[in-house]
Formats: C-alpha cells, sequence, structure tokens
C-alpha cells in the first residue's frame, strides 16, 4: 500500500515531523466520521437509553406505545420522555402520536452504521481476530 | 411465549400495577445488562477515541506502538495519554511498555459484546428488519 493511500498518516508526518508509522492494514476513521459517529455512542451510552432502545426494538410489530415503555421502568414519565428525546434527536429512534399515545420505533440504518464500526465484519474486529 | 419467560415484563406489571403490555418479539436488555454496557458505549463516545481504537485496529500485526498514535493527532501526548487511559480503564484496549514505548492492542471480546447489542445479528436490528 502507497503512502499516498494514506491521508490521515501522511498528515500525522507532518505533524511529528518524523518519518512514521507501522504500516496499516485497513483505513482508519476519519477526523470527520468520528465527528459524526460520537454523538451516536454518547445517545446510547446511558443504561436506561439502551433499555428503552432495546425495549422498542423487541416489541412485536417493531414499535412502541409510551405506556408500555413507561410501565417498564421505575421512573417517572418525564424522566422518560427526556430519554426517549435524547435518542430521537441523535435520529436511533422515530415516533408518531396516534390520539392519545405516542408511538416509538428503532432507525435500523443509524444503528447499523454504529455497528459498522464495531461490529465483527468491521476492521476494528476483523484486524484482531 | 408465556408471560413467564419475560420477567423484566413481569416486573414491569408489578411496578404500575396496570396490565401491560404489547407481546414481545425478543427478550430486552436487562438492568444489570444495561449497567455493564452503558460505560463501555461511554468510553468510545468521543472522536478522539473513536480513532484512536480505529488506529489501533488498522495497525499491521494489530498493535500500536504510542509513539505512532501521537503523531496521528493534533493534540499533546498527556492528551492522548488521558484518552487510552480511558479505553483501557473501559477494558476496550490493554497495553504493555517495551522499552522507552507502550504497545496498545484491541480487546476484541469486549467489541463483540457491544456490537452483538447494535449488530445485524442481535435482536435490536433484526427485529427491525
Amino acid at each position: 500500500m502507497s503512502k499516498q493511500e494514506l491521508p490521515i498518516i501522511d498528515a500525522a508526518v507532518d505533524v511529528s515531523g518524523a518519518a512514521c508509522c507501522a504500516p496499516l492494514a485497513c483505513e482508519p476513521l476519519s477526523e470527520s466520521e468520528a465527528a459524526e459517529l460520537a454523538p451516536l455512542f454518547k445517545a446510547i451510552a446511558d443504561p436506561v437509553r439502551l433499555r428503552l432502545l432495546s425495549l422498542i426494538a423487541c416489541h412485536e410489530g417493531g414499535e412502541t406505545c409510551v405506556c408500555d415503555l413507561t410501565a417498564a421502568f421505575d421512573l417517572t414519565p418525564p424522566t422518560i420522555s427526556h430519554h426517549l428525546k435524547v435518542l430521537k434527536q441523535a435520529g436511533l429512534i422515530d415516533s408518531e402520536r396516534r390520539g392519545t399515545w405516542v408511538y416509538y420505533w428503532i432507525n435500523p440504518a443509524v444503528l447499523a452504521r454504529m455497528s459498522a464500526l464495531i461490529g465483527p465484519a468491521s476492521p476494528v474486529l476483523a484486524g484482531t481476530a
């Protein structure tokens, strides 16, 4: 692999002034990719939000009434609403009001993007298998 | 699936006092699993740490000299060390000193556990496919 194919490492050489680095077996995450992905991981870096996400995904039909979600936690409805808002703002879930209740479902494309980084098919895991 | 197979939702019924919920197609994350996984996602919920992780994984042989990592960022060595410490304390990477330099490598088992939750083979994504 030529140096021209590794712009990030070329930039690193400029910064350090030294001839570096050990050869790379795959292309590391760019600065902009990392900046986009970090907030997604931050949104699920909370036990309540992780459980909300798995509860929504596990409901038959792929969507869940907020009434079922609040019933599953020993937390106030405003606290559950706050956590759902964080997940929705990150793009991990979407929702729709139908009559009295709001219904939530997973956005699989966003989760797929996150898992592509740390999943078994990604360079991060494959490189160490 | 009988109610007896869904202890988490049974617990939710106890809390709310109401007969809930919509049927579940898979088993949601337990409170203790969520409490264990959330800090792992928090550790990678940072652009610098995401890039460090991918840089370590992409280095040939699966391990990286800290000298190569500091050279790849426009950050001071103490800042890089802080981020590496967070990743190591979460169990995502491990390290060994050899002479002048410290060498880092990925802990694939921990990443596999995280990706099992959000990856394509997990209920979270499979349930919405």
